[in-house]
């Protein structure tokens, strides 16, 4: 079993060529500078990746290219969890083999309303079907985009049956409160617990949790992480103030993902990073350039992200 | 390009092995059962087949044993609309080679609230990398379950750029106000509507509609085809009603697919029938009792179903 990550980990933005195949040689590049600067690990394969639009053999065939290429396995936790149980189970299984730190699972989304019997049945079966004592599975709560989600619940009967394996939950619920309530009911017993915005990183840390996997870790991977050093220093609210008002830019766009897109092309002189594949748009014109003058104007920057 | 499918189509439930993994043999006899007894097409993977608990791998294997079995590929519209583009493209492709009598497609449904645009790329790409003149794309507009919607907007645009193969929808929205809509403004243009419940299928047939592509199918293709056959009789609101009662019974079970596997499990002398995948629970004893005591004391049957 590698280390556990902790700290400031980027669900990394999946970079596409005109003819929307995944382009390895960016995404190494890109996953590279953010292990540069600021970000201890990468939870490839996220929403923010645009994961769920690509097949299960376009994700292994990346990972192992990142591998493959110098990306540490062991600061990596891609994300596995597929509507199929048997795509969940074949990607969980690659990824442990290759030596992944850990993955990160969406529940099977597509249909609604499920038990969580259901859901422990899926959870489980993947672990069991995995067989492997590496496997260091996190949960991936996100209901305004699954729309199915992880209860406190589903979590106790997780970490019951499977203690040494259930490791942790990514909480993309964007309520505190529920974050809050997963770092009470679970931190002590190992279970970390990584806020999914950077706006609640200061907050998580001061409870007991174990950092953040967020979108804004893409672009802005060293202020995050000044937040996650400096947690317990006196310049703490002023650095969370400063992420904050980052990651407010970013999300005053109507799509999160082509912004992040928007923002590295911007920054790294690439336009090609502005691709997005479909049932994505990308941002038009006038709202690229919104976005980028008012980085510029917040004193933005991305050191070393131009290649 | 076959013949235009019509009538009553059953979205097939896939039978599993008591280890989930799906039973072609099972598959094939519910296959040959439901086009003796009443349906005239079989949108085997759709919503109700668990087909998004399947890999893509599964999927096309299936699809295969049945035709190889003598399933006729002219009475056949498989779901191949995945989350992931190449996954839709990989099965379109796959089911166009096969001689399947058209596709029935969902929209990319893990990324919510995006734009018709985005869509229209999704489903152009798959049709535009596909490149296959046989193709007849029937979309899958289903908003409670898969959260994205195909709108009228959408449908015009599709159909206005590849009039030859957009060739209809599935309104499983189960607002009529909607399907009659549908009909109203594309029937004349060659356009199939199929209502995504019996309940809607003598409305549908009044309107100017193609026929009903519906769960209830799995159980009652007699019953809901005298409704299809009858509609201009004198016994249509009858023959509606009959139709009306059993998916009545079936609706009111906590889950439509466990109680229709529960149907067949019952009245086919097969308990291994009830075996659902994962995320999905199989009734309890008390519900199971329950709805077969229903069915039988509304007359219901299942000719020729026992194997």
């Amino acid at each position: 079993m590698t280390q556990r990550l902790r700290g400031v980990l980027s669900p990394v933005v999946t970079p596409f060529r005109p003819d929307y195949s995944p382009d390895p040689q960016r995404f190494v590049r890109h996953c590279k500078w953010l292990l540069a600067h600021g970000c201890s690990g990468l939870a490839v394969f996220g929403t923010n990746s645009e994961a769920n639009s690509l097949s299960a053999d376009e994700r292994m065939l990346l990972l192992e290219q990142l591998v493959e290429r110098g990306v540490p396995a062991s600061q990596l936790m891609p994300g596995t969890g597929c509507s199929a149980l048997t795509d969940s189970v074949r990607l969980t299984a690659h990824a442990v083999k290759l030596g992944c730190a850990g993955v990160l699972m969406l529940p099977p989304f597509y249909y609604k309303g499920v038990p969580d019997e259901g859901l422990f049945r899926n959870f489980s079966e993947v672990i069991q079907r995995v067989a492997d004592d590496r496997l260091q599975l996190y949960l991936y709560h996100i209901p305004p985009v699954a729309q199915v989600p992880i209860t406190l619940a589903l979590i106790e009967r997780l970490l019951t049956s499977y203690p040494g394996t259930v490791a942790g939950v990514k909480d993309s619920s964007g309520d505190w409160a529920n974050t809050q309530a997963m770092i009470d009911a679970f931190a002590k017993r190992g279970f970390d617990v990584f806020a999914g915005s950077e706006v609640f990183l200061l907050r998580t840390m001061r409870a007991g949790g174990a950092g953040c996997i967020t979108a804004g870790a893409n672009v802005n991977p060293h202020g995050i992480d000044k937040v996650y050093r400096g947690w317990q220093s006196p310049e703490a609210e002023a650095l969370q103030a400063s992420a904050d008002k980052i990651r407010h830019i970013l999300q005053s766009q109507v799509s999160m993902i082509p912004a992040l897109k928007t923002t590295i092309a911007h920054f790294a002189d690439d336009r090609d990073w502005q691709t997005v594949r479909p049932p994505l748009v990308e941002l038009t014109l006038e709202s690229r350039a919104m976005l980028v003058s008012d980085l510029i104007a917040a004193g933005f920057d991305t050191p070393g992200i131009k290649g």
